[in-house]
């Protein structure tokens, strides 16, 4: 088995030496380096106390970037060495990220996988738990620490709310992906090449629309089947459609008028169009838009919206894809509208796929990066958490779980709470991707639970209350109950709990401990403290060896449903056995669409519910473990390329907007360094 | 001096063999390869007559991107270490591109620069005369076949067209830059970068206005400057903006109401925004929308358009930067519209200029690519030829020319007619750059003399008609005034001219040296057929030398008009010294906005008329020469951040859009090779 090696260097700058220790053992060097991290306080030539002044002095005054900068990220190719991949299965993109080919799958394919864990939370506050730096800190705790080879897998961050309101997304503190700048900006471009696909897409159905309208069928099928150098004949694409519509004929000019007509025609109902465009920028003046307004489209307005490119189908099929075959089959089946007999009309219908295909073709390859403690991470794919399922790709995971080997680690996150993020990492991706998960870290934090024990509103932006930065022991008891039933949840599907407190600094160590103790009353296999934030893999040792024991108990994963019941049995058994409601209430309108896939041929997809993740409930202001409600379906929408039914529970926000003071204001680039400044 | 390498490899495949022969007579290795491209017939191990019957046979049978994907390229480190850059002067993005830093420019900064050469064409058909099969052609000749070091520097084409109608833009036949699809899709993601910075600022203006619109003053400057831990303090940005304004103060709480609402408040007057958002897609429902129709917008509705992404501003920066700190403040200096006072505002007025520089620190960095036989290649900003001025990068030119020597050529290539390209080329880019070209290499084709001289029509996607595939030497003779006049145009800038007769197989000898011996009449230094279509650098080795000994001339470079000429003054000398107008016509609009950029401070920038390609004058149907018109200019608009004025001969569509049978239908990929097929 291969050993990650790890960097561990010295932290004061008094003497301006740093050691780079490879932990493997084979080699030791020194090197000038007048400011670096020291990850484990293994190494320093000063005495410890000095060494751990000037340690807290660098994290009181350091920002995220500030760390993420303070630390030279290992060349990639020598990271990709040390985690055993072979010179041809990587693409290098720039100095510190690289793209992994899937023929590493292939070559890997009689090793054993390692054990999978996954990363949900508690259901959380606007200010997020720190699933992401539990995530990494856990992985650097594994590898770094305990040399035990491990692999985090993340989500990409969409770049627009990177210049709105949430700034980046790359963990923080001492549990980062570096350098955060590029996991945070463009990185290998996926979310680029999804936008550019998507919007092909969308262009393609309105450009359809408009030639249809204003040609006679015998024209249109002069102008696609065209005779080349006096020559007629089908594209493969087209032959293809001719197959699908019973038309066994390939000589273009033996089709009937009724066949032309039905080859030529694709009839879309303009009303039914799903299918909406992407951008990658927070734009809310995209939010309702109306098209065609130019003399060239001759009248053919309609109302159709933007959304932020991490909410097309697109990115879903690129979480949920096992392979480029796959990829191209999933593009090709999506649903963009109905045509005027309410039949589905989907992308290979308007003769995209294989360019849809093309433009995706990288962008399947998941992107190898690495944490501060220089341990290994892939970041691929980041869909939406409720009109998509919220988890990173299936085929990093894969990849992840051959690399690490049988007694390595997977570890991916699942994004908003477990109620969420958990229920589809099981109900959608492990059914997608054949895998069975070994554990749950389920995060928690003593600020939320507080907050579902009855404490104030916890806002983005506005300074904590004093119920949040002082001890509370009341607060915190009452709120486990949100953690007890998360722990529940995790349960019912079989898999082993361990909680990790993610601990602030206006914790007390009572309240951490009530945590602790009520966690593992409530069925957790344990319940540890976590300070990877403040101290890196180090903070997270305890957790390490949590997950480690807890990965070697007998699991039974189970899904929550069989796939074979009606589209409303298995939104009810999610409603009930998850978030606790009493029932559910479809709305006519969703209990015609219900009708329709049913009726389509998509009633045996798996269910992606999307709900707030502020409230196991629909109602983001109900905190611990609201009972007793309806949940009340307004409408049911189905990505058939990704392939799961999402019925939505109230409205979603699919763009975000820029306040009137967006991050940018602080964003720089410093034009002699090339430094980036402000990103947080 | 280093020496480019060039690899000569077998084309037979009867074999299977090739040789890998390394003209700098350094190493020379025998590698097993089933198929490949003998550039130059120097190494094969069958006889003369076999060679070349198999040469021919797959020259017939291959489309570009056979020939492409026929050809290996060699690994991008290898080349990058064949002509000279340092291991840390480049970012490899997969096996075939690798970014080029701008610290080079520093290291070579004593290096003298090598002959500047280039390429433009006479008045086009719709078809396109192959200036790109020129340009690399002739790298190819001298580098691959005359042991000279030269670059080619080309424009990074659009992705939407590439799935439209357009197809590729890689060069053509064996003539082109490998990989051909890498060359057409995202490449390294500068167009990526640029669609994102664009579209940020975009969604800052409506959204500003927004904030601005339902907020007091004092609510308004109470979010833009919030009390962070209790303290409340300005930004950098904010600090410069408050300069701006003559206000020098710098504690929030001292500012007096005047100050706030002056602070506070762009006024952007929403009827005078033009900045417009951008997408890389042919998607022609974008041509004109309106935005803001969501209820959390407000009402706040208006008219706007999304434009194809290489028309963004932020692209012809790109094009003309020297440096980050000046990329940096021509994005600053952009303005998006007018305040209610009519005053400029300016993408620093609205904070987000170090965002835009963040989003565009990759993309300043020139893409090293190669062409098929294993010359290097810039590929490095495409900026439209009529909004904008049409040339590839001033940066990618001047890395390129310290990299080959001052015994070396660089090869760069302008849109559209000389007419347009050249003189944006002399009077906009070597303005910015500084940089003083050698020769002017004119391309002609038999075809597009013909149709000057009184041919029929020529169309895209129609049979050409007989005129132009018999010869007609009447029609030649007569088309010549156009290469006759753009070979003028050239010579008032005092440059050299060579011109190159692309040459396709329908010409017959004596068009041809009727075309060379009227180009010589006309002034030009040398004219000369180039076969590199089909024979790659081995075709154009006499324009090679032709090129080589016109940059011996002694040159004596002028621009066409001093910048501080009024603006009119200066439409007027292009119009009447290079179209040949009789006069200038501005509407009323066209001289009110050139009232008000005389009034804003803008006089003295150049001028970048956007004008139709296909003809020396306004009119596409008017071919030759054109004389006694009156050229009207409808409006004028400035891209002050490129830093030039733009008059409009017309109206310019910055959205194309899809046809009835777009490419897509063509293209697909192989998930089992991961091969692109069909891209032409």
């Amino acid at each position: 088995m291969h050993k990650h090696q790890v960097q561990l260097m010295c932290l004061c700058d008094c003497c301006g030496c740093a050691e780079i220790y490879w932990e493997g053992g084979e080699e030791k060097q020194t090197q000038k380096h007048p400011f670096r991290i020291c990850c484990c306080f293994v190494l320093c030539c000063r005495p410890p106390k000095l060494r751990e002044i000037s340690w807290l002095l660098f994290v009181f005054f350091s920002s995220d970037i500030e760390i993420s900068r303070a630390q030279s990220p290992k060349a990639v190719d020598v990271l990709a060495k040390e985690i055993g991949l072979l010179t041809d299965e990587i693409e290098i993109y720039g100095q510190t990220k690289a793209k992994v080919r899937l023929s590493l799958l292939e070559r890997l394919k009689d090793q054993p996988d390692g054990k999978y864990v996954l990363v949900a939370g508690i259901t959380p506050t606007p200010l997020g738990e720190g699933k992401s730096t539990v995530t990494i800190g856990l992985v650097q705790a594994l590898t770094a620490h305990l040399s035990i080879n491990s692999f985090a897998c993340l989500r990409q961050p969409s770049q627009g709310p990177t210049f709105g309101v949430k700034g980046g997304a790359a963990g923080g503190g001492y549990a980062q992906v570096i350098p955060m700048e590029e996991f945070n900006l463009h990185l290998t471009g996926d979310i680029h090449a999804i936008t550019a696909a998507n919007n092909l897409l969308a262009a393609a159905i309105d450009a359809r629309i408009l030639h249809e309208n204003t040609q006679s069928d015998k024209a249109l099928y002069n102008r696609l089947v065209p005779a080349v150098n006096g020559v007629r004949g089908f594209s493969a694409i087209q032959l293809a459609r001719l197959r699908r519509l019973g038309i066994y004929k390939t000589d273009p000019d033996t089709l009937t008028e009724e066949e032309v007509r039905k080859f030529a025609r694709l009839d879309i109902d303009p009303s039914t169009i799903t299918w909406q465009r992407v951008v990658d920028t927070n734009d809310r003046f995209l939010r309702k838009i109306t098209v065609g307004q130019a003399n060239t489209e001759k009248g053919f307005i309609r109302q159709a919206q933007f959304d932020i490119a991490v909410a097309s189908e697109i990115m879903a099929i690129l979480a949920l894809t096992t392979s480029l075959q796959d990829m191209k089959e999933r593009l090709g089946k999506m649903v963009v509208a109905n045509d005027k007999k309410g039949e589905p009309v989907t992308a290979e219908d308007l003769g995209v796929t294989g360019a849809l295909a093309v433009l995706m073709k990288d962008a399947i390859k998941p992107t190898l990066m690495q944490t501060l403690e220089g341990t290994p991470v892939f970041v691929h794919a980041g869909p939406f958490a409720n009109i998509a399922h919220g988890n990173s790709s299936v085929l990093a995971d894969k990849i992840a779980l051959k690399l690490v080997g049988e007694k390595g680690f997977v570890v991916t996150e699942a994004g908003f709470g477990a109620d969420i993020g958990m229920e589809k990492f099981f109900n959608i991706k492990c059914r997608a991707s054949g895998l069975v998960p070994s554990v749950v870290v389920l995060v928690a934090t003593v600020r939320a639970l507080k907050m579902h024990g009855g404490g104030p509103n916890v806002t983005a932006g506005a300074p904590l209350k004093k119920e949040y930065t002082e001890e509370n022991l009341q607060l915190v008891a009452g709120g486990c109950c949100n953690l007890q039933k998360q722990i529940q949840i995790a349960q019912l599907f079989g898999v082993p709990v361990v909680v990790a407190v993610n601990i602030f600094k206006t914790d007390s160590a009572a309240e951490v401990d009530l945590v602790c103790k009520i966690a593992k009353q409530s069925g957790a296999f344990d319940a540890v403290p976590c300070n990877h934030w403040s101290a890196g893999g180090g903070g997270a040792v305890k957790l390490a060896q949590a997950v480690e024991e807890a990965a070697r108990q007998k699991t039974s994963f189970k899904y929550l449903y069989s796939l074979e019941l009606p589209i409303v049995e298995k939104i009810r058994i999610i409603a009930q056995k998850v978030y606790g409601a009493q029932d559910i209430e479809l709305s006519p309108a969703a209990q015609s669409q219900v009708d329709r896939y049913t009726q389509q041929g998509f009633g045996n997809l798996p269910i992606c519910m999307a709900k707030t993740h502020l409230s196991l409930s629909h109602q983001p202001e109900r905190k611990g473990v609201p009972t007793g409600f309806i949940l009340p379906i307004s409408d049911v929408r189905a990505s058939i390329g990704a392939g799961f039914i999402y019925p939505l529970v109230g409205t979603m926000s699919t763009m975000p907007g820029l306040p009137t003071r967006p991050c940018f204001y602080d964003i720089d680039l410093d034009p002699i360094t090339e430094e980036v400044k402000g990103l947080f």
